[in-house]
This record gives C-alpha cells, structure tokens and sequence, in this order.
C-alpha cells in the first residue's frame, strides 16, 4: 500500500505538504498543490479514512437531519442544500431524524461529520452540548422551536409572510380563516402555527384553538381532518383555510373533492411553500413562495463561515404570495 | 476519559467482551452483554468510531445511493429501507449519486461503509471492484442496466407487469400504445423502456422508435416533451401512453390539461409505481402498484445476509395493475 511518505517522496515535497494538500488545509502553494495531486494520481495512493479522521478531525461530510423523506417542500431544500455544498468541497448525507434515536444518533455522528444541518429541528441541550464541544456547527433551515444554542438558522419572516395570504384572503372576502396545522411541539411547523397567530391579530381577525385543525404535516392526515370537519357538519365556520403546508392543502383539496365541496366556492384553501404540486392540482393552490435556492445557499454559506469559527447570524427572507385558483374566485 | 478497559473491570468482564458486545458480534452471553451495557452507562463509555473502524472494519452504516431527490417513487423506497434496517441496527445515510463523481465517492466510501445500497443505478467496474475488494456488498433496488458483478437485486418483473398494463389498454380499445421513457442509458428506467419493448411484442403490437417520447424521468420534461407532441400534430397517432415514471404520468396529465386534451377520452395515459400522488390527480391515474415495502425489505434482508457472507440471490416480484380514472373511460 502506497504511504504519504512515498507521495511526499515522489512529488519532491514534505510529508506536512502532502498533508495539507489532502485535508485542503491553505499555506501550500498552486504548484506544490499541482505536484502532490499528480503524484497521488500516479502511484494511485488512497488516504485511510478512517486514519485521516483520527489526525486531523475533518471528514468534509456535512449531515442533514430530514423530518420526513416524502415531504416534496424537504426534498427540494436538500436539493439545493447538496448542490451549494458540492461548490464548498463537501459531501453532504441524509439521516431521517428521530427525536427517540437522539442518544444514538450522537455517539454516531462523533468524527464522522463537520457539520449538521437540521431542518427546523429542536435538538436537545445535551446533544448540542455534544456537537458544540466538538466544534460542530448547526445550522438550521427553517426556525427550530427552540433556537437556544443552535449555531443560526434561516427561514422565511412568518408572520410578515402570513400576513400578505390573509390580506389576500381578506380581500376576496374571508373573514373566518382557519388553520390546518401540524401540532407537534418540536417540529418547525409549530414556528407557522405561532405566526399564522399573530398575523390573524395584526388583521383583526378572530381566530382561536377551535380555528385549528391537526393535520400532522402529511397529506393523508390533513385530508382525514377535512373529512373529520365536513362530516361532523363545521362546513361553513370558516370560509377560507391556510395549511402550514402544501402537502396538508393537497389532502385538504382531495377531501373536499370526494365530498362534493367546491374550492374555493365554498371553501378556499391556501398552501404556504409552493412545491411544484401545488400547479398540478385542480384547482391550482394558492401558495407563499419559500425561497428554498436562496435560503439553502444561505444556509451553506453559514456552515462553511462557521467550520472556519467565523462567527455567523441568522437570517430571515421575504417570501411572495402566488394567488392562483384555489383562493381566487373566478380564478 | 474512559476506556475499554475501565468498562471491562467496572462489569467484571474481559476486554474482549467488550468489544463483542461494541460490535454486536454474536458469541456473549446475554447476562454479559448485559453487565457490559450497564458499566457502559453508569460510567458513560463513548467508543470513539474513528479509533472503532480502524480495529472492526464495522461502521454499522449502510449508504443508498439515490437518483433525484424529489421523486416520490424514490423516497417512498427509502423511508422503507430505513425503517427496515434500523430492525437490524444499521443506521442509513442517503446522498445522491452522480455519475461524475463516482471516483471522489469511491475514496469517500472506503471505511465508512458496511454496504450500499443501489436505486439501480450501474456503477463503473472499478467502483464495484473497490467495494468487492473492501467486502463492501452491493445491493440495488430495481435492476440495474448492467447487472454485472452487482451482488444482488430486488425488483418486479417489468415485462410481465408492463403486460398487464397493455393488455388492461387493448380491453380498453388501444392498439397504439406509445412510452414516455427516460432514455438515460444508465438509469433503471432504461430496464422499464427494454420491458415494455418485450411486453408489446408479446401482446402483438407495434411498437418502434417514434413511439417513444423522452422524458427524462422528470414532471416538467415530460410534461414539456407532451406539449411539443401536442404543437406538432401528432396527437391521434396514439391513443393511450404509458409512462415509465408516475412522476412523467403527472406531467404529461398537466400537458393535457393545458392543451384541453381529454383524458382517457381523448388520450389514456397509465403511470407504474402507485405514488400517493396518483391519487390526487383529476383524473386519477392507472398505475402498477409497484411492492416497495416488500421490496425494500427484501433487499435489507439480501445486505443483512450479505454482510454475515452468506450468499445472495436476486428476486423479482410481481406486481398488480390497480385502473383508475386515466384509462377508463367512464371510470
């Protein structure tokens, strides 16, 4: 097996070059960098990884932690969230995150990975105590419940968001708005729920704990909400509904199609993400539009300041409302 | 900090179990593993994974290498298969494969590994000689193109559903069925675009070239690639499609939708994985109910076995034709 040594040797530089050049560590010059390469190249040596771990800490390995693998709004956000990373040299990885694994899943990550990105999740105070210690920073996409010592996130302005969709709705005639909401107590849905709130408030609108509906952030449990609502006979307590997210305003959709309810007639309905499914449905759903490519190049710019023990702030982006058919009448 | 030692006086135990029971190897007593698990909490032992993979080659890690992140299909496999190893104490990483970068994954992979797990994609020989080498298996969900010297494989026996479907289309009145494919030479659908050939020769239909539209896998493409087969008048050449992605089936719906091309009754269009979201549709789609769960358990079974250096086999399962709205008229 070919060592460091004999690539040393044969590039003509130190060891501690070839060192450099293999863990992107800056102070090698483009020519040293250039013969350490090809001499690697030649004698087709292969770093142990496991070895290079243990010496120098970094694993060019970022961890994303996913809420849900079929949640088409994730999915995008990993998209961009690899691609940005792939520009910055790392590799990027996904772990679907389950708070009941936490424990595990800390033992797990100890040197394997530079960073952890989360996608709104609250870690516990322990764990990020683990990652801290081990100079690992967090950065989340979408606002954990409790940021406490999370690195920084990114997300969009809710409540300012939330308030554009209920002016639009106000401005179409709805006065009793509803909320189809995922009521977990850890998971970034619960930052929607607190804002759509406050942004019913600061309209003057109405709105209390009978306004929402539990839809747990997935499509077949929002529609057996609505189902849930018409068959007990709500219908017509509220004229217009905001889901906290597209994938709920589908199910709701669906619902109201196999019980003969026409939206936005009867009842409109608004999605807060813009996943590329929300133009497929009939009626098309009227969305905010998350700048998912802004917010994941923002996320990655963080992580890499915050490997390098920059420090780094949280930041927060507009977002657009798109009226489209299910909130518009005649639309 | 604590060793291996300290954690072997504390239970009374040799070293030797300890690091039997770190590794989960068989061959300890459950009283043992028990005292060993307790001296292991009570003095907080956390084994350092870098210094561990060094000494047990194990890593306790399987890698799924995924196609496109956004495809529901996709995700659906890997929600199962991670569930399905967890029961085995694997934990699963994701990152999406490109072929570009199959030379950076493979230094990557070494020692960080105990199996990958395809979405059937065809790795390079030398990527598949390097994984051997390492005893790494190899385990792919649906086939690969080029099956070679991949340790196994789960999928449906394309033909004999692709036949299904056709059959279901020529009871329907269609007897020019055309393929909205992904022509990708190393994706697994190219396996699906070689099926439907087989099944139309053996329902004694025509079928060539101009009778596949490419879509690339993707919604947009292939609502793109319908909307130009609308605009340059080749509408009525076909009277029914099938898509080889459920994903293709929705875009090439929307395609109609927006061209007011009447579906089944103007065109019938069938998709074959059974996503959620064929239900969602207006009008719902035609789709094989692809097995993911058992598929996916199937293969986890195959990594397990495989892992343990028992042999493998591959396995085809069989899949059922669920219609729907898309290609019945009056359904």
């Amino acid at each position: 097996m070919t060592t460091r040594e004999e690539v040393a040797r044969k590039a003509g530089v130190s060891v501690a070059a070839v060192s450099y050049v293999l863990n992107n560590k800056p102070g090698v010059s483009d020519a040293t960098r250039q013969k350490v390469l090809e001499a690697i190249r030649e004698l087709d040596y292969k770093p142990s990884h496991a070895a290079r771990t243990l010496k120098t800490k970094k694993t060019n390995q970022l961890t994303v932690f996913v809420n849900y693998l079929g949640d088409a709004f994730e999915a995008g956000i990993l998209n961009h969230l690899e691609m940005e990373s792939r520009m910055f040299g790392y590799f990027v990885n996904f772990q679907t995150y389950h708070p009941e694994r936490e424990e595990e899943l800390r033992h797990f990550m100890a040197g394997r990975i530079d960073g952890v990105f989360l996608l709104g999740q609250s870690l516990r105070p322990e764990t990020l105590e683990t990652l801290h210690k081990a100079g690992i920073p967090v950065i989340s996409v979408m606002k954990p419940v409790e940021p406490g010592p999370v690195t920084a996130f990114v997300d969009i302005d809710w409540t300012a968001s939330l308030q554009k969709t209920i002016r639009h709705l106000k401005s179409e005639g709805h006065l009793r708005i509803g909320l189809m909401a995922n009521l977990s107590e850890t998971h970034a849905h619960r930052t929607r729920t607190l804002a759509f709130r406050q942004a019913m408030k600061a309209e003057g609108l109405p709105f209390g704990e009978t306004d929402i509906l539990s839809g747990g952030g997935r499509l077949e449990a929002a529609k057996a909400a609505m189902l849930d609502y018409i068959r007990i006979g709500r219908l017509g307590e509220h004229t217009a509904f905001v889901a906290a997210s597209d994938l709920m305003a589908i199910g709701m959709l669906t619902a109201c199609r196999e019980s003969g309810i026409a939206v936005p007639d009867r009842l409109a309905i608004a999605g807060c993400e813009n996943v590329l499914m929300t133009l497929q449905t009939t009626p098309t759903i009227t969305v905010l539009d998350y700048p998912r490519p802004e917010a994941s190049v923002a996320a990655v710019r963080l992580m890499v300041e915050a490997i390098r023990g920059e420090p780094v702030a949280s930041r927060l982006f507009d977002s657009r409302l798109l009226v489209r058919q299910s909130t518009h009448m005649g639309g």
